[in-house]
This record gives C-alpha cells, structure tokens and sequence, in this order.
C-alpha cells in the first residue's frame, strides 16, 4: 500500500514533517522523502529504509520503486489521494499495469487511528489535561473590554509556554452576539459587558490533540421575552443536552445513537433547530478523525463506538443575532460507559 | 463548474469559513455551506444565493442541485478534489450522468490566482511589509539560552498584536546545527554562543501570507578546516545565489531559468548538491502557490513568469551535522525585473 495522508505517515513512522510517503508490504516499510528532511527522517523514523528524492514527488518515487520490484497492485488512500495527484502516479506505469494497479481504499489507517491504545490514551489525558489547565488560566483574561484576540494569544502564549507544540485548532473565542457564530475564530472584537463567550480550543502536545468548549456568561443572564428563551433557560438545555450525549456513550452504542440523545434533549426544549451541527468527532494525531457523531445518512448503517476511541460531545444552540452557547467534551470510550478527559467545570458560570 | 477548494472560494466569494461549495455557471454562483456558517456567509458572500445544507456534505448539495438544474457536465478541481470525494458525488447523479458528468479541470482557479491583481498587490505588500518589521522586532529575542520555541511565540505574539490573523506557517526557528534542518520547527533546544540561526516566517494579514527567510550568526564565524568551506564562505554563496535569482525574476522568463540562476551560482561554489530543494513558489491566499521555481521535469515546458505574480526566491545550503543557511526573499514580478517586497537586510549579520 502507498501511504501519503501526513497523520498516518506520522502514526505509523512517527515522522512529523510536511513531506514524506511510505510504500508498506507486510511488515516493511520503504519511508520516501525530500532533502530538507533527509536529517530529520534519520532522527525520526526508526525499522524502515528511508529514501531521499530529488526532483520528483516522493509519491511518484514511491510508485517507481513499486513497479522496479514487481509489485503488480498497491493501495493508496481514497480518501486522501486527488483525482490529480492519481493521475500523475497512473503516468509512471508501465501501459499493461496502468489500468488495475491502484486499488482505491477507504480509511484503512484512519480506522486503524479510530482506537487508541494505551500510550496514545496517556498522550491524549495529557493533552486534555493541559486543556481543562488552560481553560481555569483563561478566565482571568475574560474581561469586559479586552478583545477576542488578545484573550486567543494569551490562550497561546500559556499553552506553548507549557509545552504544547501549538494549538490544535485556531481557538474560537466568541463573545455577545459572534457567539452565534459557531466557528468564529477570535477578531479584535471586544467581550461585552453582558452576555455569552463561547471559548473552543485545543493544544497539540507531543503530537495529539486536546479539544473542549466552554461557553461562559459576562454578567447576569437576560431573560426571555415575546416566547424568546431566556440565556439561562439555553444554556439549561444545551448543558442537559450534553450530559445526556455523555451518558450515551459507550462500547457498541452507535454514532447516531449518540447523535439522538443530545438532539432529543434539545428537541423537547424547542431548541433542535438551532442545533445546526453533529454531535461529535473522533481526535486523535487529527482534531477532526473519523467516527463522526452524525445523524444517520440514507442507508449506510452508523459506526458502533469501541473501547479506546476518543470522541466529542459538543451540542450547540445558535440563535442568530442573540447569542450562542456551546459545551464541549473529550471522552474516551470504555465497554462500561466513558472516561471524561475534560472533566473543567459545566455549571453556569457568571463572571 | 464546482469549486471546493476553500481557497478558491475565498478567491471568489470572499468567505472565509471552513466548510463551502461553490456552483459556478457564467457569472452565477451558488453558495453552499452548513448551519455553523449561516450567519457568516451573509456578512462575507456578495452576489451568490446562499444555502445552507443539513445532514449532508456541501459538495453533495451543490451536485444534487447541479442536476436539478438539468446541467449536463460539471467541472471539478482534479487537485484538491479526492478520489473518494468524487466517488461520493458520482453516486449522487442518476445512473445516465454518471460516466460523463464529472470533468476534471487542473488548477484552473489556482491559474486565475497567479497573477495578483492590484488590490491584492497592496495587501500582499502590507503583509510582506509586517513580515519585515517582525524580522526587526525579533533580532532583540534572539540571544543565546533562549529556546526556539520561545521565539516563535515572541514573533507570533507580536505579529497578531500587530493585526496578523495568524502565522501563515509555523515559524522555523533553527539554531547552530539544527540549522541544516531546512524545515525544522521551533523547538525547545536553546539558542547557542556560537552559530547560525535561521528565522523562516510569515504572516496571514487581510486573507494574504507573507513568507521571508533570514540567517544570522551569534558570534563570529568559524574557520573552514579540511577542505570544508567557512561559515562566512557558505553564507556569501549562498547570498550570491539568492541575489542572482532575484536579478533573474521578470515577466516572460521561465521558472527553471530563475532556479538555474541560484543553482548556477552553487554550482560554482561547489555547493549545488547540499541545495536540496527547488528555489521558490508563488504565494498568495495560500502559503504554497503555483507557480513552482523548480528545475524542468521531463518534456513539460517550464512555466512562465507573467507581470503581477508574487513569488519567493529562497535557495539555500544545509551541512548535515554542521549548520545550514537559507535567505529568502518575496517578489512582485514586473515587465523590468520585479519589486523586493522584502528588503529586510541581508548582509552577514553577527549577534
């Protein structure tokens, strides 16, 4: 098989630069890449032979030292190869092979990846930890008057300076009425006086990413009107909604099982409308990795959870123009239920 | 056409979420994202109808619309569009359309996105300018017993302060040895007394990326010795080459002729084959834009340059074990020659 997604290079190699291609048979891997990580590969990658390219992709290499030794059909990753990139490999073979050689394959690494095992587990505590350390940090930056981005720096700042590699995501902070927005990124917006910010972020340490949300309220809650709900009552539900997505879990429970007990929840309440997203998503070497808590789509059966996945639970409710409020957890699947690995407070939370 | 490639669409919508479709017909675009993106669309996207798609992928939506409409063929980007992508949208279409509907299309918006037009000019000068004032700011930082990753986050802090959206990569920071990592983040080995450091960065300001590369020196350089060549001697070489590729640049001259130059220069110097990588690529909404300044692979012309491309002329020289030196500049590509959008000092630098 010809493996070229970077994240599962660096699962199974430990790799972590931005070039790099692997052929694998059995057991042996040929480790291909460019010679700005000659040095770096040398240091990194350990039980493969490792082959520097010049001049050509190092997937195009891949495929040549595939065809010199006689190696009649290679997988490659559906889900990560373009129809272009695919092209250019197909150009490299011989006429007779060009037809059946690749072998399309859909996420055979990334179910590989969906499971943790113990070493990858304690990384990913340790990720989550410094999360739930960084959110406690935060909240003295969560002022009235300072802006999004500067509250996204010092998140920043704190995380690498405790040794994250970086963030994992671009950390959403969103305060007053851009907290409807559920992927905001930070702008020089400033935290209003009264009302919601919804803070989503993650590290990058030793590898594997953290991801939690918290969504905190400036001052007190305002209450509905005109059949609107109050701040407080929103922020009742989506909490309840997300607790009942925690207990959901479990070892052979499905995705859209899971889906269903953070949707009814919000249902009941009137709010499922403004739930606009998934429930969830595996982490892991990515922040977004399969299985996905979705509803189920047209026929296709949804995934069953397994013991060691890492997965969120991150119901929503948007409403546009008012506010948003979003709350959101790293578990890890266990046969009896889950671990929470971000286990910062939930309750409403005035400041 | 349909156009997935968020950087695409950003080209022409101006949207800057993380989840969109265009469907382009003439001058008419339909605009598909999901629940997250709603509110943002409507602030960002002129002139498109705007969709929001439940429960489905975007491209799905944009596909399912395509054939409502009764159009018969559909363009897609074959680089960025993935095999199981397209396997996806194929069992969209009824059983008639599938064999034909799809045509794949290579880099034909990324070809629209070479040449910058004015306006884009101005904001790649602004960012390339911030670029200059952060190499600046951050000589001070740079002293030995600091760590890289510090640093990085220095510049990073002070890059967003100053108005960047983030970094357009993460920073190399790289210092004594570890210079000869050509692309070796930040890390938290320390600064050393003696030795090169090399500071590859860029900022994301306003949508565009800047990207500059320089190497310093802490403390004086050290002697050649056995036939290896000085630090001073490698730094001149690889000076000379950069200059000779900057004079190469102007409109109407090939990519391969402009990395002949640096090579050429090498050459000379007996350095060419520690030069592993090619001389630049154009930059823009992306980090890594075509055109690629690479030597002519096969019997493919070498493109090209054409007035109004912005591109980076960076070659250098990496010692395994020793030190590397890399200087890198990016260029506005004129009808004379080009402008230097990065006239930070390149001379030998002691610190």
């Amino acid at each position: 098989m010809l493996v070229t997604h970077l994240a599962d290079v660096r699962y199974l190699t430990g790799f972590t630069g931005s070039n790099a291609a692997l052929l694998v048979k059995g057991t042996r891997i040929v480790f291909f890449t460019d010679g700005r990580y000659t040095t770096q590969a040398k240091q990194e990658v350990d039980e493969a032979e490792i082959v520097t390219v010049i001049d050509k992709p190092v997937a195009v290499a891949a495929c040549e030292r595939a065809v010199a030794q006689g190696i009649g059909s290679c997988g490659f990753d559906a889900a990560s190869m373009t129809v272009g990139g695919l092209e250019v490999l197909r150009a490299v073979l011989p006429a007779k092979l060009r037809k059946k050689f690749f072998v399309p394959v859909m996420g055979l690494i990334a179910g590989l990846r969906e499971v943790k095992d113990e070493i990858e587990q304690e990384k990913m505590r340790a990720a989550a930890a410094l999360g739930c350390w960084l959110f406690e940090q935060v909240l003295e930056h969560v002022v009235p008057g300072a802006t999004e981005m500067e509250i996204a720096l010092g998140l920043e700042y704190m995380a690498r300076s405790a040794g994250a590699e970086k963030m994992s995501f671009e950390a959403i902070i969103a305060g007053g009425e851009r907290s409807a927005l559920p992927h905001g990124h930070a702008t020089t917006a400033k935290i209003p006086k009264r009302g919601f910010v919804t803070l989503d972020f993650g590290v990058l340490l030793d590898g594997y990413c953290s991801d939690m949300t918290r969504t905190v309220h400036m001052g007190a809650a305002r209450r509905g009107s005109k059949g609107e709900p109050g701040e407080f009552e929103v922020y009742e539900a989506v909490l309840a909604a997300q607790e009942a997505g925690v207990a959901a879990v479990r070892a052979g429970v499905t995705c859209a099982e899971v889906d269903e007990a953070t949707r009814g929840v919000l249902t009941e309440a009137g709010l499922a409308e403004y739930f606009t997203h998934s429930t969830g998503h595996g982490v892991g070497l990515e922040i977004h990795e399969a299985p996905r808590l979705a509803k189920k789509v047209g026929n296709n059966p949804s995934p069953k959870l397994k013991a060691g996945m890492i997965v969120t639970i991150e119901p929503g409710v948007y409403l546009p123009g008012r506010f948003g409020i979003r709350i959101e957890d790293m578990v890890l699947v266990t046969d009896e239920g889950c671990e929470v690995l971000t286990p910062s407070p939930k309750v409403w939370m005035e400041l």
